[in-house]
């Protein structure tokens, strides 16, 4: 039941980015590299589920949804970057600078962080206050006080020891906000009362650290070919991780932690939402 | 008369800009040395006059506004870095990231553009319609299919002969869908009627048309100094530019056409639009 409704949201997400209306030659090209084939399409279908949830239809937040996957995949071309964290590979490809050159890279970075904007901002069939409330939200989590702020303090932790409360900073900031900004996203624009919005926000921010926990236990236990790059990347960078700091058990033991207090976020929901609840287990157990 | 009200516009942009809430030490340090101290600040400027144009208020417009001149100057530290024009300098001052190095630059640059978006979508005395309608066509001028498209011809002119279509294409999309955009913001937001913004867009076209000539020009003609950039880079960097396909004389003869074309737009304004006729001429006469 999960794997379907998990399927047939991944499914209309992909279709919408194939029927973009982009031009071949130049950038189309390029964002499309990145964008198309590969990831786990997390933060849409977070957003689906979230209207879903408070009794919107998918279909009236789909472009939305999809803005912040845009959003996701410009911020990863970015974060390749030779003068970033200088990564060859991404989703078992070659990252897009290796394939198109930093130049139009860079470029393509910016033209699916602005195309994420004009889709946001596009016509939806909810009130336009909205609509508005979910742009300004989307830029204040992506922008210099949401994720680009997380990079950059990742940029400048690159070599250092961090305590557990500067890496939880990095990690609310870098995919905290915009995880949870898709939880909001969805609830607003489906229609949810405060209450539910809010029940969503606390559900995606200890959905946020679990994914980030097991993101940090796949990269040490995980095999390259299975996680589509380089295993033991943390290592070799010398990255403070939750296993660095807790170990292996402690850092197995938050992320069980965070699930449940995930599955606890969502009781106030009187109709069921299954669909998160699994998609909170889902992340837990997830290999790659 | 018009060097008052400019400066009384570039004074409003810039207590903005100087009163923005950026923390000081992760990323505001970097988007402030660009943002701050220098640029004429043609866009918002523009911006606050089509506004008045059309009966609005200045101050009704003035964050949208100036979330014009945070995507322009997000495009120059993208611009100028060694993977796109290889700059050192700009306005004068070195680089954004000869200061702050490529990473943070990057970041700067995303960090700007995301905030421009968060401005955009801010709380405005303005129809919430009206506001969707201006983000949506900022991020459509700014976007694949604008500026970033621009960048990307940019790119990969360089060392080409380009016919004079193919320039006039490269700056309608760099920097012409900006300023046009600007205008039709202003006239947009501040309650302009379809035609007066028709009528502000063919301006911006003319504008935006004649103030790139005169960039070519002046490279050819200026000095570094006055320039606050090295003169004649265009030559070195064998760009084709106006005066190399249309000679200076040609030039400077297109540069006259274009800004009667720009005062000839503005006759359907029954009220005196002064500011927007001088700002045509400031343009052309400009020494920097």
């Amino acid at each position: 039941m999960f794997r379907t409704l998990l399927e047939s949201y991944v499914g209309k997400i992909d279709v919408f980015f194939e029927n973009l209306p982009w031009d071949e030659e130049t950038m189309g090209q390029s964002m499309r590299y990145s964008l198309i084939g590969g990831g786990k399409r997390i933060r849409p279908v977070l957003a689906l589920a979230a209207a879903q949830a408070v009794g919107g239809k998918a279909e009236q937040v789909l472009p939305a949804a999809c803005a912040l996957e845009l959003i996701h995949t410009y911020s990863l071309i970015h974060d390749d970057l030779p003068a970033m964290d200088n990564d060859d590979y991404r989703r078992g490809r070659l990252a897009n600078h290796k394939v198109f050159g930093e130049g139009k890279a860079i470029l393509a970075g910016d033209g699916l962080l602005t195309y994420a904007f004009e889709l946001l901002a596009s016509p939806l069939p909810v009130p336009s206050e909205r609509q508005l409330r979910v742009l300004k939200e989307v830029a204040q989590a992506a922008g210099p006080e949401g994720m680009v702020r997380g990079q950059v303090l990742d940029l400048e932790a690159e070599g250092k020891t961090l305590s557990l409360e500067e890496i939880e900073q990095i990690h609310r900031l870098k995919t905290g906000a915009m995880l949870i900004v898709s939880a909001r996203l969805g609830g607003i624009l489906g229609g949810g009362t405060e209450e539910q919005i809010r029940a969503l926000t606390r559900y995606a921010q200890s959905l946020g650290l679990a994914f980030q926990i097991k993101d940090d236990i796949l990269d040490l236990e995980g095999d390259s070919e299975t996680l589509g790059k380089p295993a033991q990347s943390d290592l070799k960078q010398e990255k403070s991780t939750y296993p660095s700091l807790l170990g292996l058990a402690g850092a197995k033991e938050q992320l069980a932690v965070k699930v449940q207090e995930a599955h606890e976020a969502l009781s106030i929901f009187s109709k069921p939402v299954d669909f998160l609840h699994s998609l909170a287990d889902y992340i837990a157990d997830r290999k790659h």
